[in-house]
């Protein structure tokens, strides 16, 4: 008989009221049975401080050693399966403590189902935290990582050792205070701001269905995987992940399971407060299966069973609703906001166990605890090379696609895969980079079989369709036009899901430049987690004209170029484009951000692919010996008018040279040789023409230099007169150096 | 009988059905009635382009001139319903045609429910745009501005005249390109970058529901108006519109009545492609009332009585979904994308005039129409004079309340109200500048009456609780402290929304700074639209320490300078906090960011609440006329060590100026003479010392100085081993300026 049946609660109030409970377990190790010697039996100890919760019924919980129907067959004993759900809470616990900082509430709540979800129905190899086929798993409330790094240890991964679990949120430690992808092998993405981690499972969702439908094959499921993703009530509030959400239910995203830890505690305390909305009713209106778990605490068998029939429902995506209490076994303060985000403190950590008849030493894993975990060394050896053998076969019969997989699978580019961007002379006709753009990603796509992405509703004006496919869609899961409505945010979280699903995915989304105010936490987490998606940005500055000051970028060239490993790329035409299209497609651990124009520019001369890679160079000098009157600077669209003004210039005799900062952070990485053979620092006469803020120009500029470029709000009228009006001119550029 | 009686659209695909009516006007100059000679008929012409139009049925209309039961009571005959409703449209369609740039789509899709909303329910008075008790009108889907640029017109708002609407999108006119409040009187928020309109609309529905609990009395409601908001397909995929409106739902804003314009067209095409979940269960799960309004094209006693039917709910906030033809009346563009975001053309406007029977030259109203809206002028000066007339009555009974409320109403601030802020010593206890912070807050809700707000999530980190008051709920509406939840854009964009409600009214806001990401849309319309919302940000930088790099904000401080028309303020300590909050209550017409520690710091000596006015200021100086040594530049938490570190120096002999940089916008705004005064430029050591980005420090420090900052990301550790291994010391400035 299952655990679970002693607590059959029938309804939600109920099995909130459950906020701690007595367990005895019968120990491997008899003489530390210290704390049970009153019998069998422990009373549950509600928080007596939170007046809510006097009310509720108080229950008597007795503890039986039957056996347990496991989902994946291994048989475990009830006091077992109690004791290593307790294991996770304590190494929470523990870990917490012992750096006195971190979230406790979370994993004490979640331990059942982790358990659970790891335990019984996850296929990993703790042993290749890279193996292709595996589950995801996402925790998409990040701040309850000890949960996730418990289970990583418990599961065997190298990367979270016993030492690392002693310094949680440590200096340097495998172990930090949120989920990190690039610190730690075995998390999936790095979560903490909230609603992201569940938008990145979207991501990974779309990322199997797609490469699925292209791979798969009648006699051969190669490509087959979960992702599961446990989201908190904050994340439940962020726009973010209704964004996403909403297109997991457009999408028919069958193999998304998300858990939605409903503990109804935040920080601000009950979520009475702020936090009243039918969250399983929205997923019905998003086109989700819903579940709702009313016993996550003790009720093994209904989270089981939610788990299977979230399994078992392919054409939705499955959101499992399970009510659990934060803090869960801490007698003074579970279900309440003091258990969420610090340590317990060691009076109540002694408490919690005594309540939950817990007799070890902090960091202690039971050696049948230790014991049962074991076999998932073996067994994800076991899966990974069934699946090898299981590729191998597909190879064999389908060796063209087997290859392109392998690719996908390891990252590696084509050879010559560059030579597909297109080029330019500067006879080309006159464009704009967002049409240009369209030219290098069609010509990409036929070479990079992990080209994927679109636009947030813009694909007509951000120019990003890939002619030769179609949308991808429900039905069409194979296609590569992404139709990510207007859902900025969700766009780039989703977008980060699919870059860290496979090395080989290169994902691109688009919207205008200036709504990467609504996706920016989203663009900064692919910088902190490295990854390579391209952020495919038009409409760069108010040449976008007559939408006005709300849609026109000013301050968002600078602001991301102080923004850490994140490429930004402003190139000024069609070689600039092809060049930026392969620095982005090569940055395997950058992001890219790619500002183009929407309206039409000349091709210039001088201007190249390779210039790119060096983000700055020179277009055009007619001084020699490295010793110009005067400098030149232009990104993007005004790299024109700096042409045309040192032409004009050139005329009056002046010796001037024009430079092309198409990347600020290329330029930097370059050496100091180089930078000088550019900008020599011998000339100090130097105008920077660029229509954004001019923050930051004294960079290269100098302080006797002229920065041409915006410093208040845009204006609603046609780009020409704004530029005008805005002094972005040859004209005023000749002035300006005449002033100098 | 009605009109929309000849249209019983029973269901939605068939109201969807409708994109054009045969309409012929009895025109009041019959000289005009050119296109009507074959009979007082005109078939219906749908896109034949749209493959999905074709099997949709074909109606025959007939039009009557019966005399329609309108919702205000003033007879109108259909005839004239029908001319006015497409003088609204041509209005549109003439003014975007002119200017070659624009949205015609919606305007000539919402015209019905624009004319019945403005015509038949809304209060207010076209002379005084600001009248207190108006009803509030938002245009969430801001690109359709032409359909509230007309109906300004239309009932007579000075701001918007003929030749404004001839100068539509175009330099300096009152009709940009989406609707900008500070560019145009009875336009209440500036909209455009879409779902900021319905969160803003929250917020207005929030201070009208907060104001009519604190002021009205059971003999005087003197606060007592709607606030309506059309959204488009656009807003509702947007997160920030979810976060609001779970909010509005969780508090019953029942005077909140939203208008979705459920066109199910956007840019990239049908809303089946991206945009299919049910959005009315949807609002059902946030707690909305809805109706479905199933022919918004035709259906005008659909529309009216749906809005009588949201008036009704007071418990709850109504969302009424409007189906409606996008580009309605046009016979080859309706229904489809290319009616949204391009002028029609001039054979297409040519085909829609004949389409819809519509004789006129471009910009004409007919005398009948404007004969029609011509009450609104003296309606609207009933209203408001009525309105003073029970306020003066108020007046006399509530003396008090009446003095708070037009201090409010107004914006006057009580006199020496900042003499409430508290006033620090060097001996005063260290604390964290987010603890002084709340320490300034509850002294300013003694004095100011406007003053509200709360933080998402995160009250008891951000320390924002007013101490006298309670929470802002839907049962105790007359409290102060707004419970956001984990809702950072939502919370934004409504503080946007009560700012613009009253100009007493200061909101303000609070999350961590890192978290500025999720809202910076918000706050960027804040800027550009000159609301005061006081962003309390806390944890602001690596100080926080554990929660690692995903809390800890880098390039924050920095990427908000360069937006334009914000204040950046990063207070030391208790005076410069105090200070802040000073400059913060000054600028009206500025929205200030407050940039506050997690950390401990000590009171400095020669901090000071008055320099925190200039921006920037010496605190300490052992050289004499203007002639120091070396300048060191500090702001915030690295003050203490900027000043530690020239203590330091100057016992080794050197002459030291350390200098308090709290605000680069107010400092940059003083004079050339009192810059030179605090930064000579003479002086060209110059070391910096911030935990932020060091990019655009040269603009102070200049080519020779040393910025010390962090150009990475932060790191999971105790704040104190960051702020060293970061090499953010005492020491290394030392080591800096020894180097210099």
């Amino acid at each position: 008989m299952a655990a679970s049946s002693f607590l059959t609660a029938s309804h939600a109030q109920l099995a909130r009221a459950i906020s701690g409970r007595g367990t005895v377990a019968a120990p491997s190790q008899p003489d530390r049975l210290a704390l049970s010697s009153g019998g069998h039996r422990l009373i549950l100890r509600l928080n007596p401080k939170a007046a809510e919760l006097k009310q509720r019924s108080r229950r008597f919980v007795k503890i039986r050693s039957a056996v347990i129907d496991t989902a994946d067959g291994k048989p475990v004993t009830e006091e077992l399966m109690e004791r290593s759900v307790n294991t996770i809470r304590f190494l929470a616990v523990d870990a917490v403590e012992k750096a006195n900082s971190g979230h406790p509430g979370l994993p004490m709540g979640c331990a059942p189902l982790g358990h659970i979800l790891f335990d019984e129905f996850m296929r990993f190899n703790p042993k290749n935290p890279y193996w292709f086929n595996r589950d995801r798993f996402l925790l998409s409330a990040g701040h309850g990582c000890m949960l996730h790094y418990a289970l990583l240890y418990l599961t065997g991964y190298d990367s979270v050792k016993d030492e690392d679990l002693k310094a949680f949120r440590q200096w340097q430690s495998k172990t930090p205070g949120h989920p990190e992808s690039f610190e730690t092998p075995g998390i999936e993405v790095t979560t903490g701001p909230l609603g992201q981690g569940i938008a990145n499972a979207v991501g990974l969702a779309l990322a199997e269905k797609h490469l699925a439908a292209r791979f798969n094959k009648p006699d051969a499921e190669i490509i087959d995987h979960y992702t599961y993703v446990i989201l908190g009530d904050g994340c439940q509030m962020e726009g973010v992940s209704n964004e996403a959400c909403s297109l997991a239910g457009h999408w028919g995203l069958g193999k998304l399971i998300a858990f939605y830890d409903d503990n109804r505690i935040t920080i601000d305390g009950d979520t009475e407060i702020t936090f009243t909305e039918d969250v399983n009713a929205r997923f019905e209106a998003l086109g989700w299966h819903t579940i709702w778990v009313k016993n996550g605490n003790t009720g093994y068998n209904e989270i089981r069973a939610a788990i299977k029939e979230a399994k078992a429902v392919k054409d939705k995506p499955s959101l499992i609703k399970v009510t659990t209490t934060i803090g869960y076994g801490s007698p003074n303060k579970a279900n309440s906001y003091s258990a969420h985000g610090s340590a317990l403190g060691s009076e109540e950590v002694d408490a919690t166990r005594k309540n939950l008849g817990w007799p070890y030493d902090p960091f202690h894993v039971p050696e049948d605890v230790k014991s049962h975990w074991s076999r998932h060394i073996s067994n994800g050896a076991a899966h990974e090379s069934e699946w090898n053998a299981k590729f191998a076969e597909y190879e064999k019969k389908h060796k063209e696609d087997a290859t392109i997989l392998k690719d996908i699978i390891s990252g590696d580019l084509p050879a010559e895969w560059e030579k597909a961007l297109p080029v330019y002379t500067p006879e080309s006709p006159a464009d704009a980079t967002r049409n240009l753009s369209q030219q290098c990603l069609n010509a990409l796509a036929k070479v990079l079989p992990g080209l994927i992405g679109g636009s947030a509703d813009l694909a007509s004006s951000n120019m990003t369709l890939l002619k030769m496919y179609s949308n991808f869609q429900n039905s069409t899961p194979q296609e590569k036009n992404i139709r990510f409505g207007v859902r900025e945010h969700g766009m780039g979280a989703i977008c980060n899901g699919i870059a860290h699903h496979s090395p080989g995915l290169i994902p691109y989304c688009a919207t205008f430049f200036v709504f990467t105010d609504y996706m920016r936490a989203s663009i900064r987490l692919a910088a902190l987690s490295q990854a390579r998606v391209i952020f495919v940005m038009t409409h760069d500055s108010i040449g976008l004209g007559e939408d006005g000051p709300t849609h026109q970028p000013i301050e968002h060239l600078m602001s991301f170029r102080m923004m850490p490993n994140i490429l930004i790329l402003r190139p000024a035409d069609g070689n600039e484009t092809a060049g930026a299209y392969k620095v982005a497609v090569l940055s395997q651990k950058r992001p890219s951000i790619l500002a183009l124009s929407r309206q039409k520019l000349p091709q210039l001369s001088g201007t190249s692919f390779e210039g790119v890679e060096k983000g700055g160079y020179i277009i055009s000098d007619n001084s020699s010996d490295n010793k110009p009157d005067l400098i030149l600077i232009g990104s993007g669209s005004e790299l024109e008018i700096a042409a045309k003004a040192g032409e004009e210039l050139r005329k009056d005799g002046k010796r001037v040279r024009v430079v092309s900062l198409v990347s600020w952070e290329l330029f930097e990485e370059q050496s100091d040789d180089y930078k000088e053979s550019v900008l020599p620092k011998a000339v100090s006469a130097r105008i920077s023409i660029e229509a954004g803020s001019t923050f930051g120009w004294e960079k290269y500029i100098g302080s006797k230099g002229k920065a041409i470029g915006i410093d208040r709000f845009g204006a609603s009228a046609p780009a020409g007169k704004i530029y005008k009006e805005f002094g972005l001119t040859a004209e005023n550029v000749i002035a300006a150096a005449k002033s100098l």
